[in-house]
């Protein structure tokens, strides 16, 4: 009668418990076949969009895509050496700005920028993002209510002591008054999948990586432009922002960038960037 | 008796369970309170730093920094209209290779173009990149024969049918000649957090972001010099190259990109990007 009564009543919940956590176990273990040692500390990033099996197996590309001679136009090497040194010592000049004109410009610069960030590598070539460029009063004011609002929330209680006083010496706060006053805000959104012509799904490989080089090339050409930007990643503002502007459930807001001249009497912050040696390890 | 056996055998096992399901949930709420609604589909995405508390509340950068004025210089609106169509036409002209020249070139081309990748903005100027340019051959062929090991396993088990389906038009595979014959290799790791003089924690915000964001300025500062690259992320490799190069537990591998002049009759897939209309929405 005990062992009856033991069996039912502390087994039987020891049983469930233990194939709860085989399968836990079994899931994690599936997961780290295709990413790998997936502990905190070894991982190699990834972005977790849907990898599974479809059904189709046609590419994404077409199958028989040519493969062409390319004409490479090969520099003399001094030339080489001084180009390098010309577009580092022109890179080196672009400092993020939080102060803006409300002088605008005009909106092929705004083309050619996004256009040169569309020029970015992607993972198979998906080309994973969509640029909105913003110029309309009522639309920036919607977003800044919007940024603001949950800027406040972040700074006061989702942030946290270490983050919020990492940025005091920075003077950021969630006044975004940048939002309404540069004459462009441009919205980075990465397409996480996309379908094919047949409907199928079309994965988007390493997604936020290549979006992210693609706005690597968008501050490159808004420097070259002579304008100057803030790279900000609205934290919590997707959704309702994704909403407002009426983007599909397949994309998600990752960057979003003033454009303009700077202020009258523009401050930024004394910083300095790490010398050569601090950055590079050579074998 | 019975009663007393219950508790026993029963309840105590489910009070268990219930109390550390509970714990899981107070936790998970934690999370959501910081990073919004984590649901796959919605939630902003966001580097998984340990964005943990500390007790010491110095800020990483020093507390008194000075804000000194912008001194901008400011072009007449065509010459910006010219300079960003310049830069788009010579940015659209990079393309990717896999096939490389053994030829080299000074190396102080490749110091330029570390010094441009180090000029990116980083989350609250942290700057957690390490670059590892590898010129030795025997390390070049340790580095070859760890990825041509995962990737073969890579192509063959871990990544579908899908993924390698799509791959097909690219005519890649897990042979990666060009780690040996490129004259430069630069693996660029990131630093998922690093340490201040006073050896508490300096939490690196947005670290993949921000390091996707200077390997686009890594990328346009090879093309302005002249030279060629491929944007490979190597999968599973991170744990076995960091290893290799002796580098620290914070730091982890997202990128490697050989750089080079190209073969002769170097091909590249005929494929085309994205028209302006496709990738910009204006409001």
């Amino acid at each position: 009668m005990i062992v009856e009564n033991y069996w039912k009543y502390f087994l039987v919940p020891l049983i469930v418990y233990c194939v709860t956590y085989v399968i836990y176990l079994w899931r994690n273990d599936k997961k780290k076949k295709i990413f790998g040692n997936s502990g905190r500390t070894e991982r190699v990033e990834f972005d977790d969009s849907d990898l599974g099996e479809q059904d189709d197996l046609s590419p994404a590309l077409p199958e028989d895509l040519a493969h062409i001679p390319l004409k490479p136009e090969i520099l003399p090497t001094d030339v080489m050496i001084r180009h390098s040194r010309e577009f580092y010592e022109k890179m080196n000049k672009r400092r993020s700005i939080r102060n803006f004109s409300s002088r605008s410009f005009p909106k092929e610069i705004i083309y050619n920028i996004i256009r040169t960030a569309g020029t970015a590598p992607s993972g198979a070539h998906t080309e994973p993002w969509t640029f909105i460029v913003v110029e309309s009063m009522d639309m920036k004011e919607k977003i800044r209510e919007i940024i603001e609002e949950e800027e406040e929330m972040n700074y006061k209680k989702r942030m946290g002591k270490t983050w919020t006083t990492d940025l005091k010496p920075l003077k950021t706060n969630w006044v975004k008054e940048y939002l309404t006053v540069a004459p462009y805000i441009i919205l980075v959104f990465k397409q996480t999948h996309s379908f094919k012509s047949d409907g199928t799904k079309k994965i988007h490989y390493y997604n936020e990586q290549s979006l992210s080089i693609a706005v690597g090339f968008l501050l490159a050409a808004i420097h070259s432009a002579g304008l100057y930007s803030l790279t900000s990643t609205p934290l919590n503002c997707g959704p309702a922002i994704r909403s407002l502007l009426n983007r599909p459930s397949t994309e998600k807001l990752v960057f979003l960038l003033p454009v303009g001249y700077p202020a009258e009497n523009c401050l930024v912050p004394d910083l300095h960037r790490k010398p050569l040696n601090e950055i590079i390890v050579e074998y």
